[in-house]
């Protein structure tokens, strides 16, 4: 316990640190961008400059209907991994809005050595927000909160480093974030959890699962993301006059998903009991498919098939994938941001450079110049658009490997790893709803007991683990 | 459980049909709308054209505002139900949403062959979603998720043709679905619940709201409501100049209805603790009385009184009516949609009615043309207009009547009902939080026995079955 | 029980006379605004005349994301004490939101003898609820719902008082509400907690508050708080072509609290983990120290500091203060009010005053006009405007302590307080979870056992019952 105490003042002492930091190198180089100044030119997600003011307004408030998805996502892990995880969650959003806000500033919103601040970059930093927080899915439960912190503060630079290249050196179309936020953030992840790989601390994950929050959570969550996603796609794809395709194509992909997994999870699992944790996998697959092609698909039955499809890829991923990944190549996922956001990622971005490939005026009209704008002014064929896109998302993987690769050999330094973090998030969650972390056994075992012989079915706590 | 296996493997295979036969309807048939082509002449929300292009963005926000109280009505069930329905309700709501489309589309959207699909089509077919699940809410428990599909399938379209009459045939004004939702939805489920009954099942019912979720769900519910209905009511009807008549009516309705359930349960039970239930029951019946009078109420006090009214209305309901229902009409109501959204729902069509004989352009202004345009252009006078009004709440009768009686017999065929889902919901609850269905009195016994210990007023079960 | 059942008829009764006096007085007074008129020159939160008729749309929709305002506090208070408080909370809104039409239509809408309510009556409306609700929850549980009722009667008026004489006759800016919201309902109800003093029911009190819900709503209350504010601070201040210095400084504020509270917690707190109520308390204090500087913050450090101070007043004023409060001024406060609404109130105001000081045309440009318009048109300078915000700090610091003590000394009139009062919030929480009021320590002791055993760390129960 002594040492549990000190680790919290490390943590404390971690916190302090840098947040002086930010605040020094805020009151050094952040600004509140002057309101003259059209910063749209140079900003990520406009790829059009606006003649109407009027816009600004409910672009800006979109900014905060996105916030939403971090509602959603937190909730996702509430649902997986018990309510201890909030706290630690809600401090890593808070440390990256701030480091985000210097990160991308470097590349995007700087000006005669300041940084300007506008609601234009809480918008970039909302991305990199849900970026973070999907890498940290696929390690929750084995990092503390201290390598959590360190973690985001390598991968924020990272995160911004990578859409600069996409979006400002290669132009690769990609407003809902299929390659910048979804796969990016899952191999990112997943690469960490690789490197942090620890062969004694597997058996205690899996036993931890069996024991969690039962399905509050995951219900209030996939409601939630199921209602909200759509705005937050319009957030960054919508101009006034058009029809927003994005969004009616993310609609669609969710209505698809959701029949998809009830078509295969009866057969995917002898248990028959849809778990609704399938439901907010399918929810998440279909989003992060979309995320690329949601503003170039031109029809609605292409929205339905890619979510059938990203759903269905989902949940083979949870029940086929997932145990060779664990047992082969030692990658943990807690909270299966591979088969969540990761392989539908990468689906989404095949189907958006087809989509590229194919593109012409005929199809798209005035919006070419929105979604395509370097082949609408001529400077590329649709075909090169495609290869380029194609060229972002090798270059998203290189980066996302070799950051992850990076940042979990640092975090294996033995200094952040102190003893008592082993069995941290055990005792927390357990005392967050007043039991003592001891005698787990004895106080939950009624619990435990009930719900391993509730599972009637043929699923063992394995499977169960790899899939609820 | 191989009979159970097999009904999950039907409901599989079913909805890979539907959503293969949507798919393929969807890519014959229904396309974007092309930017150029203004469908606001034959669409139903929209009684005038809108000169400023800047509408097109926070109106379509709106739609998904509007989802939210798909939100609200999912929590809703929760809190009923359990979380075993909020797997199959998503079902619905994302074969409703795909059906919709096509349904509404033939009636309402289509040009040339083709359905074309923008953001009023998703306004509408949210409406279409909230009738369906008022529909629901009527059989849930005793119908398992097939012929629940079937269900959706074949009121949707009735759905559709009764809004189309209403709306483009009679011209009645409806613009909250006073009418065209509650009425309709209520209705039609009733009739179907009516057909389904079965002696035997009843007993079975009766039990299971004993031991249904603690008041988690009720409460989350309950505010979000309170919250989010005003939105909803804003997104059909405000026109950026005007005073949103039509949300401060429904604010004020709302405040009404819930001091009127402090003022009514005391008297009507004798349990002195107020249920949160009720003050559900008293949001969402305050909500179904102003969606039609909503927008041409110009008084506050009239919103105050109508709301008071069908709160009060709503709860004796509960009370007195469908005991009888129940007992003598065989008419099982699980949700309590007959005192929520049917009697509601009428009187605000009488009230509606009332409003519309008294109309003249003295009180109304340049809202006349928006709220009775046939009025305002001179082809009706105000007491024609009323008559109209009546007469849509007879043909919406009749059609739900008639559909849901067909409905409900379809779903009596025997295939769709294998043995297995009589107890498949209890078993699908219980699962969910990790009890085995088998042993329920063992394992439940101590939560059971409180619980009946707790209710120390007069208060029997069957009584907090109908009104909880 | 024959008594509790006469003080629910009791409460019947007043609900019932109070909801007819409100539609008699709104049928004689209220109409709805007239579409032709401009109110804007004499209603509140608008200080400059909007000659764009399209920004009425987006202003009133901000009416309703406040409402979430509603929504966050709700649930803050529901994770303090309980579900049994959402029913008496959701009754005090419906009748604030009554009573304040008329309270605040005398003050600022009222013209011709009538009272014209439109879409920015609804605002200021929700200001109220939020400064009534922030009261009742100094004194929730030791007053019954029949005294909120009559609390909120007589505080209504006075803080339309306040307003008026700081908005309109002193010209103090205070968009968010620091002073007038925040400063006000927390002193206002901590007088009323000091007056309703009464020896023998603190140690009730104490025992309460171990046996409360898990933390199922802190985490939602919390995330929602974080999630939706910005949003809410939107809505004051924002015109279309300006950046959104307040939203922005408070997301700041916001994220830096949230550091804070790592920092500061394991310092204050032998016992390792972070409770989620801290987390809250942050966020809601850093808000309401955001709420009078908010717009006036040219600097985003300013914020970060801003909110980093705010938290830590707030955390050491629960772990300090509160008992000092407690014992020696025999002053309860049930959800800790003082720390995250009075405390960050007074500092947030104290921070205005000193940015009023320093205020000049060149840092704030345009903005001048918008956030102090009297030292815009050079009827006032930047000094003086600052000494006119002090002394709105001072006024109504008096009249919350005045009104206050009046307000609590008529809540003390015997017949007010029936006996059975004063243990119903104990059986009501259990009763909704369906435990019987008598046998609590039979049948909760497990629970209760357990989660002492759970508080590991040195915290007794008494720090918690502060803290948590």
């Amino acid at each position: 316990m002594a040492e549990r105490a000190a680790a919290r003042l490390y943590l404390s002492g971690l916190c302090f640190f840098l947040q002086l930091l930010t605040i020094v190198l805020f009151a050094t180089f952040v600004r509140y961008s002057p309101e003259s100044i059209d910063l749209c030119s140079t900003e990520p997600s406009c790829s059009q400059t606006d003649p109407s003011p009027t816009l600004g307004y409910p672009r800006f408030r979109d900014a905060y209907v996105r916030a939403l998805l971090g509602f959603g996502f937190l909730l996702t892990f509430l649902s997986r991994y018990g309510m201890g995880s909030v706290a630690d969650s809600l401090l890593i959003v808070a440390f990256t809005i701030q480091w985000a806000i210097l990160a991308q500033g470097l590349f995007y919103f700087s000006l005669n050595g300041k940084i300007h601040v506008g609601a234009q970059s809480m918008v970039s930093v909302d991305f990199c927000t849900a970026a973070i927080l999907i890498s940290t899915g696929a390690v929750l439960g084995r990092v503390n909160p201290m390598q959590m912190l360190l973690m985001a503060l390598l991968e924020v630079p990272l995160f911004a480093c990578n859409e600069y290249i996409l979006r400002s050196l290669l132009g690769v179309s990609d407003s809902g974030g299929s390659l910048i936020i979804h796969t990016f953030g899952a191999y990112f992840g997943l690469m960490v959890s690789r490197v942090l790989h620890q062969p004694h601390m597997d058996k205690r994950k899996e036993q931890q699962n069996v024991g969690h929050q039962p399905d509050v959570f995951a219900v209030v969550g996939t409601i939630c993301l199921w209602v909200f996603w759509p705005s937050f796609a319009s957030a960054t794809t919508d101009h006034e006059n058009a029809e927003p395709w994005a969004v009616l194509n993310l609609y669609f992909s969710l209505a698809a998903s959701t029949m998809a997994t009830f078509v295969l999870s009866p057969i995917l699992y002898e248990e028959g009991t849809l778990q609704l944790a399938q439901l907010q996998d399918a929810t998440l697959a279909s989003a992060a498919v979309m995320g690329m092609a949601g503003e170039m698909l031109s029809t609605p039955f292409g929205a339905l098939t890619a979510g059938f499809l990203a759903s269905q890829l989902s949940l083979l991923g949870s029940r086929f994938l997932s145990p060779i990944l664990r047992s082969r190549l030692k990658i943990e996922d807690t909270c299966g941001v591979h088969n969540v956001h990761g392989m539908p990622g990468v689906l989404g971005t095949f189907l958006g450079t087809l989509l590229a490939a194919l593109a012409t005026a005929d199809v798209y009209g005035d919006r070419l110049q929105r979604v395509f704008p370097l082949v609408a002014d001529g400077s590329r064929t649709p075909s090169e658009q495609a290869q380029w896109q194609l060229c972002g998302l090798l270059i998203t993987l290189l980066l996302a490997a070799l950051g992850g690769g990076l940042t979990g050999a640092l975090l294996r330094v033995k200094v952040l790893r102190s003893p008592p973090e082993k069995n941290e998030l055990d005792s927390k969650v357990l005392r967050e709803f007043g039991f003592s972390p001891e005698p787990i056994h004895s106080s939950l075992s009624v619990l435990v007991q009930v719900d391993e012989d509730g599972c009637d079915g043929g699923a063992s706590s394995e499977e169960r683990g790899t899939t609820a």
